[in-house]
């Protein structure tokens, strides 16, 4: 949409225009299907590698160890299911924090009516994982753990390294499954660093193709497939190769992974203009999350005594796109879980906007908002005290 | 490739300009999430409706009743497993053709693996499915059938309508599934002529793009979900929406139907042509499958004597790109499974090439394989005798 102010990045991003041009050049002349020995499918194969390879490079981990899949949602549950029922002999024990992204809560869900029990970590009203607390719930039998890296709704970047301490000792024959779908391209990711037995991460994210993501995996270690067929993908992930989603992923991580450091910096600046300008002129305005560990591009905020819903359609009136918590649940009138685990009550999380911004959001973008936000909130204000 | 004569289309298909172009607009206009409540989330949500309206439209069934996948693997095994899963306490018994495709072979092993059994119906020399035979093996706590409406590697078309017959008098509780990967947009397929459950369909095998496909459903009869999550697709397929594969997959399908009769009558002359000629000259030369019911697409040829490896080989050296069995194992050294079942022997097996043509292929591609073929395949049958 021309004009718009979109600030919903943590949603989906719009494509960028490089990786468009990657995906139509691979639609029209990289048509061979990867499986098939001539020509045309072995320039699909090549193709395919090399994407792999950019992948695992943005992630420090074997190009071997990268597995693409539909998405985040489908990467998570690869990762969580797969895991969990291919070592359920040593244990039927899960543990994930409160945070989670629904397709890890859903996964768990399921695990549950397959006969696992699953424990679920507590976050502080920043959205904080204490290590140690966390590594209280690990046990022996403990056979897969999941964090996000970085929270979808409020940011907040966890401390993975030292969970994976914990669960190395505490459970030893765990998995440790880490969702990085928010943070990738957005702060440093290193499987390695993180020791991390799995990470996922989804291209739409990352201003590449929805219908794309991957499970990247740090050792050997395998977890049962979802789906079974062809061979592709090592029998992990079969079905024809989507090889323009695959080459458009990878074209979008390589591009984010060039400048990341200089666009983390200049989102932060966007992002902590944003907050300060909004903060100036809405005095009991609430920022959610944690500020020091948070990626540079979400800012949840809450606006007491305005219903959220209100605000965003003033503000999209505006051509101002924002939106109440996740867009996974955008549409749904159940409260955010995230915002609940933080301890926000009902009318807070009520009264709670993401805004998230990335490549193409512009200072103008945020002079815009900065000007539209406060008389929105005021407007709604004055309207809600003359009821 | 420039020039190269394409026959590997029942393998994977060149994505349609039209197609590429859809999709192209879609990465870059319409990027929003579908799940988003603003403007650009709200269009993208309309693209995603008018896309599984066309599906519908396109598949004779209701638009609430088509979910998108990542493609025909997935729409299987979501098929097999999920309604199996979903009915176990109906019966653990399931019942599939020796013909159809690793997915669904794969879901079947999966299933053997959670308690289930498995009857294979066999298939005759033309790979033709007897309904009374097939019947046969339907008992009353049958929950999972599947029978692919046209085979993957010899074009096969089975009569399903009449084995639908049988499953509802034999196993009245029992799901129909169809893998319509192969069959749709080259012969009508009505989910309500089938008399089927539930169909699959893939994009990339109708000159729309790799990574998206579907599961079609005939009622209210819902698989349970393989992957769990932000409550997308009924909760029956969560994961943010491949938005431009979905609408590329659209694109496909409405020209797919548009020109079905005129593009099948078109395609089956050149097939038959290249049947005609290559008869002609190689007089040993065998056809398999069943040339009274087949897609208009496929011609599987044993060249007797000579390896297939070594005359595709031959072929791609002069341009011309086509498949030993199918794209999905043609790199494993496992024989075909259906060329098996229709009775060949490891030499035939070992000597079948399968030519598919494709919208894009011309009369000159044909001319030009009917000029390559013989040749080829004489020079190696002269090598083979001195030997």
């Amino acid at each position: 949409m021309e004009g718009a102010v979109y600030l919903d990045n943590a949603a989906t991003t719009r494509c960028d225009p490089r990786v468009a041009e990657a995906i139509g050049r691979t639609l029209s002349e990289d048509y061979g299907n990867p499986s098939s020995v001539h020509p045309l499918g072995v320039r699909a194969g090549r193709a395919l590698r090399a994407a792999r390879e950019t992948l695992a490079r943005a992630l420090d981990a074997g190009p071997a160890n990268v597995f693409f899949t539909s998405g985040g949602t489908e990467a998570n549950n690869l990762a969580l299911l797969g895991f969990a029922r291919a070592t359920r002999r040593h244990g039927l024990h899960v543990v994930v924090s409160a945070i989670e992204h629904p397709s890890t809560l859903g996964a768990v869900k399921a695990l549950e009516e397959e006969g696992f029990e699953t424990a679920i970590a507590p976050v502080d009203e920043k959205g904080r994982i204490d290590p140690d607390a966390f590594g209280e719930l690990l046990r022996p039998d403990t056979v897969a753990v999941a964090v996000m890296l970085a929270n979808n709704e409020v940011g907040a970047v966890a401390p993975i390294a030292e969970i994976a301490k914990r669960v190395r000792s505490r459970s030893p024959r765990a998995v440790f499954h880490v969702d990085a779908v928010q943070a990738f391209g957005k702060i440093p990711v290193s499987i390695r660093a993180l020791g991390a037995d799995s990470l996922s991460v989804s291209a739409h994210k990352i201003h590449g193709p929805k219908g794309v993501g991957a499970l990247v995996l740090g050792g050997r270690r395998r977890p049962r497939a979802l789906v079974f067929g062809g061979g592709q993908e090592e029998n992990l992930r079969p079905g024809t190769e989507n090889l323009p989603g695959i080459v458009g992923f990878a074209r979008a991580a390589a591009l984010a992974i060039e400048t990341l450091e200089a666009e983390a910096a200049r989102l932060r600046a966007l992002r902590d203009r944003l907050w300060a300008g909004l903060a100036k002129h809405i005095p009991d305005l609430r920022r959610n999350g944690d500020p020091e560990a948070c990626v540079p591009t979400i800012l949840s905020l809450t606006f007491p005594g305005v219903p959220a819903e209100a605000l965003l359609h003033q503000l999209e009136a505006k051509g101002i796109y924002v939106s109440a918590g996740a867009a996974c649940h955008a549409k749904k009138s159940s409260l955010s879980h995230v915002l609940v685990a933080l301890g926000l009550d009902r009318a807070h999380v009520n009264s709670t906007l993401r805004f998230s911004v990335g490549r193409f959001t512009t200072e103008e973008d945020v002079a815009v908002a900065l000007d539209a936000v406060p008389a929105a909130y005021e407007g709604l204000r004055a309207l809600a005290s003359k009821r």
